[in-house]
């Protein structure tokens, strides 16, 4: 790998351009009308215009990224997250131009992709998956035999919903029997088929992701992320590895990634994604991102493994560097994302022109960001302002120095959440790291009805 | 402890106000009218005017200092390094006001700065120390005799003499008999005693220096800091741990700055510098320095330590809070001081106002400073602008990784070091770490030769 296109912005873009001059690699940044003086298209040694700011018509478009490789004499583009990191047809469409896609290959990515197909790849590997029934249930009474082996509390779901329609959350056998048979006609009278399936509901659910690195060869894992601290499942705190599992779960858990790996030849870094109940600590697969994923420094920061850097590696055709023993972890790291949105008004994006800007900095404190003094932030694209990520020797440590670091980023000109990730930083709860995916959105509701 | 005065400013101020804030210290700083909106002084809880811009009227005023820190309720007062930091009667002035001085008391800042005090204590804990006659030889033929106990190549050295004036270097017997009577005519004509003693030269020194914490009780080290690419006897590239000793080097040095810190009852952090002869492999005790130093980041990258935060805890009379089996280390760190210098004349300070200013941040870089956007560097005070510090998983990563941060780093408005550290990075004799303390002067001197 000589030189790489990097098909993406913001600061993803910057990270994967310093990791490839780290790597003795030239960089080609691309670059939509309203991101032409922006760091990463400044960064890179050369940068291509790619056209109109929405991303539709830029970072979206796939024949555009390819000609710009091709063009730019590139023999290797890599996809960030987000954009078209996750299309198959991306991966295939650079492969046919005969440049090196840093990922795995467009028929992994499909398949990973697909939730059936994975699961099925899950089942496979010996990996748990969330318990249900395998499809329909005849009547109350099939559905009450089922629930026997799916446990209590189960979710009744209409075979042909979707988007969460049509299901019931029930605690046991006499709920079941009532529901059923409502549930069912109102399936037939909403979607025309009262074909009703069960699933376990976790109550108290944590996300937990395992990182991993494959070469198609072998897997290691990076141990895991814990990142339920969500609002509208999106991400907004992270932390490498988890404070809420045991080791026990953290020896299977990472033990079942790196077997599904195994089970589908896995190459590049990817990660498998958990549900873990809570109150039992069963552990259940829901998805894998075949990507590089936004908290991926947290696990840098705890294994001092460059995760880009592997990727590169490993498309470029070298075996993975570590063995699974060679994998040691030390502190804990925490990343807040740091977004250009306005807590006070339901975090509605906040683009414009920036003033004055100090980010945090020095000792154990790394800020990923594309933000610079009197920029603009475009409101074409998502509203991520910096990654503000914080090391400790343990888990206390690195949340007093959150808070300081947090409390050291501002920025004139707009509002963001750099504020309220403070105050979330010095909340008991999460001190405790008593919280499950529903938390930080409860926290969030509370807080503003005392406002 | 509650409540912290910051005795310094730059970069060092800063760390140590967000060290203290890490650990829920209120700190305040300290300003001359020159650094009235400096960051130090914008970033801690409170900020005393302390006069006028020399250092001499403010910085250095002792009263003035600890006027401050009792008039604004500081309990104790962090003295950074330079300044007042290794001045006894400063700490001993602090602790006369009932506030806690972080660092040694001053009898032991007074007796490890003082050279030969400092020699002795060595010898007492058995750390070796310039091989050397005890006092002046007599005459040509008792010289010949110390010099087959000193070992050649020795300096022939008058007694009287100082600031490297009277010094011979002789290699063999005969050159030693040879300069004997003439060297010590000159001395007698020149500082009116013509007493004559030996110590023996190294002509390849490596300067490596232990970082050591100790509570009183007991010391444990943070193992070494390789500083030998100086100019001027200033250290300009520094890093942990020295790529230039053997375990075995590294294994006795370290044993042996523990054990002079014990002899001391050494209480707080601090430096047991040594020389070390490239050739044997001998390492001599020079001096120890007994305050945070400059290049303290590297340790704390290598080792995961907060050298000032363990500084705090031991002013406020915890113990040692870990073992010598705990410290381990990880990885290489370089650490570059990027200064406000003109290497093009002869490195003169150039102080002035500053314009866009954009510093190296994100994945395995931790940037030290002070400065800003739009601020200015005072013609007061030393021209360090940034420290500069990367780690790697080992030490080609981290001299990569270097390259693009200090490529990273512009400021509008004044030339500054850091394209020359960057080039310095790419050598192949840094690489080789083929160098010892007249390396870079030599490497300068032939750079502008070909300039």
């Amino acid at each position: 790998m000589r030189r790489l296109l990097v098909a993406n912005r913001g600061e993803i873009a910057v990270r994967i351009i310093r990791a490839a001059r780290d790597l003795g690699i030239e960089t080609v940044a691309v670059a939509s009308k309203a991101d032409g003086d922006a760091l990463h298209a400044r960064l890179a040694d050369t940068c291509v215009d790619i056209g109109p700011s929405p991303a539709s018509k830029s970072y979206l478009v796939t024949t555009t990224l390819v000609a710009a490789a091709r063009d730019s004499g590139a023999d290797a583009v890599h996809p960030g997250y987000g954009f078209l990191s996750e299309r198959a047809a991306f991966a295939a469409a650079v492969a046919d131009a005969g440049l090196t896609f840093v990922g795995p290959d467009a028929a992994t990515i499909e398949r990973m992709g697909d939730k059936v197909a994975a699961r099925e790849v899950a089942r496979a590997a010996g990996v748990p998956t969330v318990p249900g029934t395998p499809g329909g249930v005849a009547d109350a009474d099939a559905a009450v035999a089922a629930a026997a082996d799916v446990g209590f509390p189960v979710m009744l779901k209409a075979a042909a919903g979707g988007g969460g329609r049509g299901i019931r959350v029930v605690h046991d056998e006499h709920a079941l029997r009532s529901a059923f048979g409502q549930a069912s006609a109102e399936a037939e009278k909403a979607f025309g088929d009262g074909t009703m399936y069960l699933e376990r509901f976790v109550e108290r659910a944590r996300h937990v992701e395992v990182q991993v690195l494959g070469d198609g060869r072998d897997a290691v894992h990076l141990f895991e992320r814990e990142c339920s601290l969500q609002r509208r499942r999106q991400k907004v705190v992270e932390e490498a590895v988890s404070p809420g599992i045991t080791d026990a779960v953290r020896d299977a858990m990472t033990t079942a990634a790196v077997d599904l790996c195994r089970e589908v030849g896995y190459r590049s870094a990817g990660t498998v994604e958990f549900l873990v109940d809570d109150d039992s600590g069963e552990f259940f697969f829901i998805e894998m991102n075949t990507r590089i994923q936004v908290e991926h420094p947290t696990t840098e920061l705890v294994t001092g493994i460059d995760l880009v850097a592997e990727q590169l590696r490993i498309a470029a055709g070298e075996p993975l560097r570590t063995s699974q023993e060679q994998v040691q972890r030390r502190g804990h790291a925490i990343e807040y994302r740091v977004c250009a949105e306005d807590p006070a008004r339901d975090f509605l994006p906040q683009p414009g022109p920036l003033g004055r800007v100090t980010l945090p900095s020095g000792p154990w404190v790394r800020c990923d960001t594309w933000v610079e003094p009197d920029g603009t932030v475009p409101p074409y694209y998502d509203s991520l302002l910096a990654k503000v990520v914080v090391w400790g020797a343990d888990r206390a440590e690195a949340l007093a120095r959150s808070r300081r670091a947090l409390a050291e980023f501002t920025v004139d000109g707009i509002p963001t959440t750099a504020g309220l990730l403070g105050e979330l930083a010095a909340e008991p709860w999460v001190a405790a790291a008593d919280f499950h995916t529903g938390t930080l959105e409860h926290w969030l509701a509370e807080r503003k009805d005392t406002a």
